[in-house]
């Protein structure tokens, strides 16, 4: 093997990869450090976020980051987001979507039970000139248990009748 | 460095790491959306499961099918398998061992308390003409809470006398 | 794109990320099997462990190797490390800094009730003849539940007056 990349390897663009996946880690730290400016930092200007139907929807950088550092604010006392199952799919050389599994606890301020929440992050990503951002967003939820948010965007896992 | 990928990154074959982990990503990912299918179709033709010793080993891509159906249909409403710490060893071109951590979150159909599971996946990989897939697959828990079966095979934690 | 990987990708070092990541999840792996010399390998001979207030710094490998047998042996039946978000800031050729997310469940040998962790590990390594090493590490909790540390290092959430 004089090659030490192979052209398979080449179309798994590895250094892309390990861009989106720091993208997702770098969302989750600044997030449970209570630092909205450099959450939406990793959104694009015209990037949109649907964290579910009991929520308006949050579009452009400016908005995202005053929604979420509300509800940092007014909702949660600590927080703790852990990422992983992160599948890429490139479209071209600068987008691509990408699915993040999130298993987050939540601790409130009003000293309700803790919630938890098992999910995914549903996301486009674009490659501009500082990097890759988050163009979009969408949180899906597998479950959750004492969440403050009882209606969520499935996952959509197939229904199947029993027996 | 004109190299762009060391000697010793060729022996990390970090094409083939990138490839193993996403097998998990969709292992989990299909699974938790009830698509066994798409599940069975990440084994061999002749993989061999083993999810614990109160259930008997799944047999043969087909039989992983079904089995997974029949689990997926029956016992949960919804899942979530959180992969991590992937660990892989290869044994030559086209074969490698891994180990992967799941945290697993499951609601049952039946209305029982939500069962946990710390676990570990124990696989063999191959690579065939179509990429990698399960050849073997093994869990072992760590431990669980209300999970739907008492007995699992362990991880193996040494044993220590207390004092 | 003749060039296998681009300028970009040489500084993001995926070998040396592929490799302080393997470092983490053989933490992981050996702490929860009860292997306390396979956990103090992954130390360089000078290293030093903070895992909080309530306890004196492990300094040095000898003694991480002692003070963590004692606690593997002492504490629990049984342990799971869940690994994520490892987030790694090159400073030369031989030594980084790295953040990991940690979610770990613990079973007493006292029969308390299982203790749960969301936590971050903040460590520095070092690139050493036998690889890279953990030259200190940091335990930071987001939170817990009935853990048997009250008290821990924060994760340095910003605090913020509501309304």
């Amino acid at each position: 093997m004089d090659e030490p990349v192979s052209a398979g390897d080449r179309d798994l663009r590895l250094g892309d990869r390990a861009r989106i996946e720091d993208l997702f880690t770098a969302y989750a730290y600044h997030f449970d450090r209570n630092e909205p400016a450099e959450v939406a930092a990793l959104f694009t200007d015209d990037a949109v976020v649907d964290y579910g139907p009991e929520m308006a929807n949050l579009s452009g950088r400016h908005t995202i980051e005053s929604g979420v550092a509300a509800g940092l604010r007014d909702i949660f006392t600590a927080t703790s987001h852990h990422i992983s199952n992160v599948a890429i799919d490139f479209i071209d050389e600068t987008r691509a979507r990408a699915v993040a599994y999130v298993y987050a606890w939540h601790r409130y301020r009003d000293g309700s039970p803790d919630g938890f929440l098992w999910a995914q992050y549903h996301v486009g990503v674009r490659r501009r000139r500082g990097g890759w951002r988050f163009s979009e967003m969408t949180l899906k939820a597998a479950g959750s248990t004492d969440f403050h948010r009882s209606e969520m965007h499935p996952i959509g896992r197939n229904a199947t009748a029993r027996g």
